[in-house]
């Protein structure tokens, strides 16, 4: 077993106890916190990145983590990467639509992702190499290879809408098919190959690296509005598509 | 037993065989038709409200049915109304937020409305003077009686976006927490106290009178765009909300 397998392997285990911390308080009456950018925390997210750095620490002792609740622990380039509840407005709403968030990044990008569902029980992992899955078995993207043809998710409309209206503009034209949506969930169905195509906005790296692991695995791509890749300082605008030529349309759409 | 409730039963126990229907084909690949207004209808949503009638037909021969597929079956004021598969977007994307509605309409409005929801294993349900229920556990609306408070969804955001931009303007700096969503579940979610409004558009009968229904049992109200109630002819821009003041707070947002 390769050294990555076995980061993978571990990971799982750990996104899997800690499902469990999460659900333990979904549609429980969390406490509602205020952050100063006015995202809804909830003790929750704190007790539930805590299991997983637990987890971590006592399967990788001395590696670094950074994570959405408690910043950045350990030194080095190489580190965890931690969502531990993505969609905290989902999870206050009481829709299972949360994600947890766990992947492992290097100097050579994101080297393996997990998008574990909690309430929708399913786990989607991948690693650079190994492909990626859906609760164990293989899945890969979509061969959709043009826009007017595409499912697409619309992620973070309201956002878009305020503060890049021309192109929420364009947005609301695109697609066969369009769903105005929120969250990792949407980029684990395009790993599926059950949705072509996100348009995502306002992401932090938690949010993004873990998720771009699974969808390259999966054969699709993630990068950025301008089709670079997505490291540490992106500015969290991210385009996911099944196939290239979906990609570049969707930077000539968002840059046009 | 009231002749409500027995048919309160009887459509619960309809719905759930029907549902094991449209779960047979969800994720499953489903051909897609296009309808002259462009939403996706599958194969699905034929078979699910062929169960459906035929379910019915058994239990309530020579009663009008009212279906999103078929249209209108049998004479009269009194009907069933049907939605076999609510949210053919997210079916055919893969989330499982879809749902099925069933309500009976008089002239006295909805007396008695489901929502299920096949792919979460979840039922909402709703009749006059019988309080409201998720998997048979009584629900309740939340208590929000300010908008600078609520959990709100905005339904449809794409459309209001293309149709009602003013509109969408304000809704997107409404709210303790917006979430963009679609069809019925952010209204169950209304019925069970999790989510305080809904603002909803471009919707037909069979979407909102179930729901309606379900919500108003729930002590919620749910009414069109001016705050007059929801009946066959109503122009499918709807309100729904947790408590009068909620309600009147978004009459002024969305006429202002």
């Amino acid at each position: 077993m390769t050294d990555l397998e076995k980061r993978l392997l571990t990971a799982l285990g750990i996104t899997e106890a800690a499902a469990q911390v999460a659900l333990g308080h979904f549609r429980n009456s969390p406490d509602i916190e205020t952050k100063l950018d006015q995202s809804p925390v909830t003790v929750a997210d704190k007790e539930t990145e805590t299991a997983i750095r637990e987890g971590l620490a006592r399967a990788f002792p001395r590696e670094a983590i950074f994570g959405e609740e408690f910043g950045q622990t350990g030194a080095g380039g190489d580190m965890w990467i931690v969502d531990p509840i993505d969609g905290t407005r989902s999870f206050i709403t009481g829709l299972p639509l949360f994600g947890m968030l766990l992947g492992y990044l290097t100097g050579q990008g994101p080297q393996l992702g997990i998008i574990r569902m909690p309430a929708l029980d399913e786990v989607y992992a991948g690693a650079v190499g190994f492909g990626a899955t859906c609760n164990g078995a293989p899945i890969s993207v979509s061969a959709c290879r043009e826009l007017a043809k595409a499912r697409l998710f619309i992620n973070e409309g309201d956002k878009i809408a305020a503060q890049a209206p021309t192109v929420f503009a364009r947005l609301v034209q695109a697609g066969e098919l369009r769903r105005m949506g929120a969250d990792c969930y949407p980029h684990a169905l395009v790993a599926r190959g059950l949705v072509d195509a996100v348009v995502d906005f306002d992401l932090q790296p938690y949010d993004y690296l873990p998720v771009s692991a699974v969808v390259e695995a999966a054969g699709g791509i993630m990068t950025d509005w301008q089709g670079g890749p997505l490291g540490m300082g992106s500015d969290g605008r991210t385009l996911t598509a099944a196939t290239p030529e979906l990609h570049a349309e969707l930077i000539e759409l968002v840059n046009a």
